[in-house]
């Protein structure tokens, strides 16, 4: 069995609707992963995430190699057990944080060198390296390291960028092929089901040229799935969007296409119709527990006193927890009294948002009424335009 | 039907095993009341918060009162609405917190006034508005206002308190009269069952003639219940101990007695022996967010490195949450990075401990063995006498 099945594709735009097979279990594409940076999606126990609908996380390389390292975390029995998520999980290189966290003290064609924002210690990355620690982590994705660039950005840097992306991309490759094979030796071979996949990733900035250049070297590398990198970094929808639309047909139809970093409803309804199969994104979690709730009637701040009586739940008809149990008052009441409950509750609330979002999506896309839907959908969430 | 039957007695020592018929279900006793001191126990969402066998909980009415208001909680739709919980909770008057957490400007025999601790606003508190604010939240149990003095407290002080303390009650008593015919007379007359209970509340700081005194007079007014108050204030386990086997015995046998903000498991069995039937306390909760875990085996502290590798539940043979699904050694990463999920699991974890012990408790005073068995695990939980 391959281990993506595209199980229908829209009449009117490129939009997909797939099975990803796992080794911890089958994701539905399109699909949202929730970001569990430090080995827990704040504030979210997994019974409860799992009742959002989620299917796969996201943890940060760079967080777990820092804190506690990747021996602590083989010691404990690897990243599914210290995060108690028997189900999928797909982890970072750790790239993007060391460019926008880390204190970075060397960047050249071998790797980096960095000062952890946490302790300052002087921490050395590069393709092999990144490729290890993923492959000990143990999650069902992992990443090729790549070099994330800003926006805007320096022709000449961005250049170099792609050009060292690719490079490592190789070299990842071949790391996991060694670990591999390291593993066939040991007796240990994997099948196909089990084994971890290693997802390449395109990088460019906006630039078409660099972004079809990158691609089609990636491509040809060959991997379990791509990536589109490089994104949401302040570029704009439009930007965001135009991009994704150039790349996303350069990426061979049989594997998945996952959207880095990406982002706000808008974005995501784009970026399906564009051919895009899996996303991430820190915002449910995180304007979760600014007290920002998503709902299909609009945003809704929580520390407003407009909701100090309220007796409606944040979204009507939602079905997730908060929404279920308590009153806007409440909530708002929590945020203002520093009751941890807050976050938690509309963490939750908001997975399920997005969720419940990616559902629709593949719904209409199984429908064949993708194109349509989404038109109005886009229109519904224009406010999630970032720009 | 009594509010309060005693279903057995242990034939060597005061401990009483009981049930405790309130307007929201039915509570085993002795019981022990998680704190959700403003409308949230913190961090526990109620489903977990149920799964930890958790009956009965207790809220701050000093908190309340200040934050959302008694106005905003009954526009939300009364407390048990805020606080998404359905069964029983307990309301305390909010003297405790005046005497501790405010800025005491006035105080005399009709009541107290005192700055906010959240905005320094000035705010009036006295018998008939504690009464009054308490039954407008709806708790199943309401306290009567009293005076809390600190330890050591110099002795005219503490004599001073038990007068107000008893004048107050009667004030508490006659206000919640006028309450429930007010009730009545709209034609809205609770059945047994359905209506809120008082509680008395004895004073007297560790001094034998004051307590006995109060609780005569206490006791004579009337109540539904009765509270040992005043105690866990600094006066030390022996000190404490030796006042509640001297007050409990002067209380009617066929009435439930609450032990307020007790405690320790040693002060608990202690205090069950002395034939105390309810207890509330913030340690479990608030240790638990300070990464301190109570087992059979003794105290955890789980920022501690030791644990760094531990692939161990926090307790072998734990059925709470956290031990079901995570290790020490990821609990102990969460608390280093400041992941909520840390405070969370070992909240419901002490949460569970401490139910757990209550269980053991009601067991062992049904099978007639309370005293012998006490006896042991008072040696086990020595180290939680807190002097």
């Amino acid at each position: 069995m391959s281990q993506f099945e595209i199980l229908s594709t829209d009449p009117h735009c490129a939009a997909r609707r797939g099975i990803l097979h796992l080794a911890h279990g089958a994701v539905q594409t399109p699909a949202f992963m929730p970001v569990g940076t430090a080995g827990a999606v704040k504030g979210v126990v997994p019974s409860l995430l799992a009742e959002t609908a989620t299917e796969i996380i996201l943890a940060n390389t760079y967080h777990l190699m820092l804190r506690p390292g990747v021996d602590a975390v083989e010691r404990i029995g690897g990243l599914h057990r210290l995060m108690a998520w028997d189900r999928p999980i797909l982890t970072d290189s750790g790239g993007y944080q060391v460019f926008s966290l880390s204190g970075l003290t060397r960047i050249d064609d071998e790797g980096v060198e960095f000062a952890s924002h946490i302790d300052g210690a002087r921490v050395h990355l590069n393709a092999e390296i990144a490729t290890d620690i993923q492959h000990r982590l143990g999650a069902d994705i992992i990443m090729c390291f790549d070099e994330c660039t800003p926006f805007p950005v320096d022709p000449s840097r961005l250049e170099t960028a792609v050009r060292r992306t690719i490079d490592w991309a190789r070299r990842c490759k071949h790391e996991f092929s060694v670990l591999s094979s390291q593993l066939s030796a040991h007796n240990r071979q994997p099948t196909t089901d089990d084994r971890q996949l290693l997802f390449g990733i395109v990088q460019g900035g906006i630039d078409p040229e660099l972004r079809r250049r990158c691609a089609g070297q990636i491509v040809e590398i060959a991997f379990d799935g791509y990536a589109i990198g490089g994104l949401s970094v302040g570029e704009g929808h439009d930007n965001m969007v135009r991009t994704v639309e150039l790349t996303a047909p350069l990426l061979p139809h049989e594997r998945p296409r996952y959207l880095m970093g990406v982002g706000m409803p808008l974005d995501i309804l784009a970026a399906v119709r564009a051919g895009v199969d899996m996303f991430d994104c820190v915002l449910p979690t995180r304007n979760g527990r600014n007290a920002f709730a998503f709902t299909e009637q609009g945003p809704l701040r929580l520390r407003n006193s407009v909701h100090g009586d309220s007796t409606e739940p944040v979204e009507l008809g939602c079905d997730c927890y908060g929404c279920r149990h308590f009153t806007r008052g409440a909530i708002r009441h929590f945020f203002n009294s520093g009751e941890m409950l807050g976050p938690i509750l509309l963490s939750l609330h908001n997975l399920r948002f997005y969720q419940r979002l990616m559902a629709n999506i593949r719904e209409h896309i199984e429908r064949g009424d993708f194109e349509a839907w989404a038109t109005g959908e886009m229109q519904r969430y224009a406010w999630t335009d970032n720009q």
